[in-house]
């Protein structure tokens, strides 16, 4: 298993069929294939077998997948086999948003703090915490020993509140800000931003009239 | 021109240049090169240069790229040198932060309109909006001529409004639901989804011990 050389493409259809899984589950299903699970995700059975493959495979010819042994395999490989406490930088509608989402928990992340710069915000409470001020941060970071952050912070003070993050011990940033992040080669960042989404799509639309 | 060869991991990096090019004009930038952008984006320049070359190169060698001209081109390139409306479906927390959200009229789109299912929110003030009811939305994407929408629902919903939002002839689906929706081929999906980025990250992680 070299799991180092696994390119960030392969690492990021992981979660995605993990989810299937977990959905197949649902339906009621014990076993699986590349080729439904490549059918439900617009991929290639053989796309799917290959990206597996990187871990050690986890079926037979014939016999297809254990949808409960290979969530349980790729939840191990993406170390969601633990909790990871989260904060969030920013109580804006979005970083509200984030706290109040239900999706997380049950995907190995649990938001543990909430924190923001405005004085005004500090203290009001968002679903079972309050908002910190940012003074707060190294405490926080150093008890919870967290290593996930979601930063939610407008573009102006993205980068410098990254660097602090980063500074804290911080690893891996879900930022929402729409920047470009300049961050140390052991620093992960993934990008969400919805305007770079909507604009990949329009190019494959008609111009209107 | 060949547009149509050029593959998606392409086309989503051009929002990406992009904004990068916005950034550098507020800098008072008027020139960059391949190099710079491939320093502030973290890729390389060779691989800027051909992104740009599938559609014509924008520079000369040793003059770099002009900022604005760039900036103009690609707007042309994705289709936003036109402003889109767009829908938002799901007015919970995260619609309505989308709704609130000021980084999209710049680049393109604006928030038209926000439908939920739920009578209670049916009404309720969002912004300039109104929350209308899923029964005005027929009529809606007729009169708007809506092509792009904001898929902000559970998961356990999000298919079927899908569907329905497919047959109304919308073409391109930003979608926040946890699912991987099934849709016809002349259908766009972008998925944003935090729980794909975050554990697409702790896969680089060390466990915590």
């Amino acid at each position: 298993m070299a799991e180092q050389s696994v390119s960030d493409v392969v690492i990021n259809r992981l979660p995605l069929y993990l989810r299937m899984l977990e959905f197949l589950q649902k339906e009621g299903k014990a076993i699986t294939s590349s080729q439904e699970l490549g059918e439900r995700l617009a991929l290639s059975s053989a796309q799917i077998r290959k990206d597996l493959s990187y871990f050690g495979g986890f079926g037979k010819q014939g016999t297809g997948y254990n949808v409960e042994y290979l969530q349980k395999q790729l939840r191990q490989i993406l170390h969601i086999d633990q909790m990871w406490d989260v904060a969030v930088i920013g109580a804006g509608d979005l970083g509200r948003a984030l706290v109040h989402y239900q999706g997380f928990a049950s995907e190995g992340f649990q938001i543990v703090a909430i924190f923001d710069i405005a004085q005004k915000k500090i203290g009001m409470p968002v679903g079972d915490l309050v908002v910190a001020s940012m003074d707060e941060l190294p405490r926080v970071v150093q008890e919870k020993q967290l290593a996930v952050v979601i930063l939610a912070v407008p573009a102006e003070s993205a980068q410098s509140v990254a660097n602090q993050l980063i500074e804290l011990g911080v690893r891996a940033i879900l930022n929402y800000a729409p920047i470009t992040l300049n961050v140390p080669p052991n620093v992960r960042v993934y990008n969400i931003d919805p305007v770079v989404g909507l604009q990949s799509m329009t190019y494959y639309l008609q111009v209107k009239v």
